[in-house]
């Protein structure tokens, strides 16, 4: 099958009623002018409607990352193709891309002070390490988050390295920045996240942060913020920050400039 | 012509040379293990460089959309034809539904204080107030930026309200909420855009505050966290803010929550 013909076999498998969120027209007051939409006709619909499913799922992906939606548990049913295909076919890597390209010519625009407190802090995973082997046998999103089955998955210590994400850690290190690892992952994983890194090709860390006892509680935004300013503390200046969920940039301490990697799998507050 | 083939004429017209962007072969560490991309046999090239060059457009938007791009100046050339079909079609109302949908269920689940002091803040343009009809005639953010001719188009007081917004102006009004307006705008337009905005059917906001001459040097971001600033120590909690641009929503005293209208047209730092 073309690629054309799986988008369009995509498209007509999936249902438009999930799209019908309550769209009522505006009790406007009196004399207010609206942007007019373009008018179309009837014969123009059923077309419409299968372009439309393909459009509002990517509403739902740009939502995903302009961080505009609630926090959500799992994909909707019927983006489950459309992230299938996102992921698996050239939208992931374009992302992804575009994002190392991004990042590359801000890290090579700053001035370094060259005290080794030059920091570039990288989330881990579907930020350096990509799960991607475990999420398509999950549905890529669509099933629930089950953490005994990643924890199983996370201790074979086989993620591989995201390509564009290695060639940004290469360039960054090569800069003279120093290198944080903050993670999600708990400590009692650092023996095989130390193995797991090193086999997909990073290296010379200065630091790899995991989750301890104490900080299970809290949501990611609060803990990496904690981390960011102990760091701070520290005396690091945080120049850049790479990271796949918006709970590893904002919060305090924020980076100079952060750099969202593309993640339509998942959500973590 | 139909919206399929309107599509495809649009992809067919899209160079590809833009999006050549130095992809070269990481310099790995030997043994590192990378995602595999699927193969693709020769036949397929064709058709997934059409699909590609949408793909990418889409790329920079989402990339927009996420803040990871540097300062832009004006849209890429090659996404001329991308970017109007966006703004002209259902994808910007589609992204514009989405942003009020999710607002929505965030307002009504606030509880409010009730003393005056709960606050939304709202942007004005391609916030409350559309200027498609100007960007329509200057190539949808391809020509640059000109504000002597923006200005001559603000002083006409024509602009629409941006209907999914109004809706979300009633609604959030009517919820208790304290609407403050903050506006790049100049506070010598303070008259033509009170007009502006009750002819477009926005009433009854607790402030409209716009850059006074001692502003004008300041980026939005530093003027609107100024403004924020303020606001907090008049007392108000900001608990949502809406905004089309990064620097509507980021820097100090930011909203607890902060919605990110779409706008692929132009960027403000």
């Amino acid at each position: 099958m073309n690629p054309l013909e799986r988008i369009f076999l995509l498209l007509s498998i999936l249902p438009f009623a999930c799209f019908s969120q309550g769209i009522s027209h505006p009790d406007t007051f009196p004399g207010a002018i609206i942007v007019q939409l373009p008018e179309r006709n009837v014969a123009q619909l059923k077309k419409l409607t299968l372009e439309e499913a393909h459009l509002q799922c990517t509403s739902w992906r740009v939502a995903v990352e302009a961080n505009n939606l609630s926090p959500w548990k799992i994909i909707p049913e019927d983006c489950a193709d459309y992230v299938k295909e996102y992921m698996t076919g050239n939208g992931y890597e374009f992302d992804l891309q575009r994002v190392y390209n991004e990042a590359g010519i801000y890290a090579r625009s700053v001035n370094l002070n060259g005290d080794g407190k030059d920091a570039w802090i990288f989330d881990v995973d579907e930020t350096l390490l990509s799960n991607l082997p475990y999420y398509a046998e999950h549905g890529y999103g669509l099933e629930m988050f089950n953490s005994t089955k990643f924890d199983q998955w996370v201790e074979t210590g086989t993620a591989p390295a995201i390509e564009s994400s290695l060639k940004l850690y290469e360039e960054v290190l090569g800069l003279g920045f120093k290198i944080i690892l903050l993670t999600g992952r708990s400590e009692r994983h650092r023996g095989i996240t130390v193995e797991n890194l090193l086999r997909a090709g990073f290296r010379e860390w200065d630091k790899l942060l995991l989750r301890s006892s104490e900080d299970h509680g809290k949501t990611a935004t609060l803990y990496k913020s904690d981390k960011r300013n102990e760091l701070i503390e520290e005396g690091y200046r945080i120049l850049g920050n790479s990271g796949d969920q918006w709970s590893d940039l904002l919060g305090s301490s924020m980076s100079k400039r952060s750099f969202k990697l593309p993640n339509p799998m998942y959500y973590i507050p």
